[in-house]
């Protein structure tokens, strides 16, 4: 988290339509004990997978998170989900680490971006 | 912000697809003057929108922020993406507030929620 405040991260870029984004928002639940090596590396993991595009994160302190997948394709999306490492991972999530979340997944449709010059 | 910091959020619910997502991501620029005024103006705004079910927002202090967006259908999002109101605001995020941002629109094909009880 130390390089997300020296260096702002980049947003994750608008790529060729049609692709895959899974969107997880997630209130945390009081006991977040081990969560910051699972994400750490379930963020490794996920760019192992073939169509894996690139990953946005943004938490509120104390509030709500929200993490975007973005992916080629929904096989690409399907192995990820479905990786048994993430799978121990998510039920982790349900058991200790999560308050509430939603998943979301859809195909994008369109998508620009902008950066200053 | 305060509220959001004494009351945990509560994520977006997952609504029975298909619907329809803008997931917004975005890093800031120096300067932020009249940046609260307006996002909160349009945070009402939007409310007003046929269609309009719900936002999601996560901002990492001094990184990446995340705006989701969740419409019943591709109509109501081309309502808000057309709201003249709306337009003044982009075109200012454009010249003055953002340093870099991505917008992808996406058809939400899946979802499920999870709330401990």
């Amino acid at each position: 988290m130390n390089d997300q405040h020296a260096i702002p991260p980049t947003p994750v870029e608008a790529f060729e339509p049609p692709y895959y984004m899974a969107v997880f928002t997630a209130v945390r639940a009081q006991d977040q004990s081990g969560y910051d090596e699972t994400a750490a590396r379930m963020e490794d993991l996920v760019k192992d997978v073939p169509g894996f595009l690139g990953m946005d994160l943004a938490q509120t302190p104390g509030g709500l998170g929200i993490t975007v997948g973005y992916f080629r394709d929904a096989d690409a999306l399907t192995e990820w989900r479905c990786n048994a490492e993430h799978r121990v991972a998510q039920k982790r999530g349900q058991a200790q680490w999560y308050q509430s979340y939603t998943l979301h997944v859809a195909k994008v449709e369109r998508s620009h971006g902008f950066a200053r010059v």
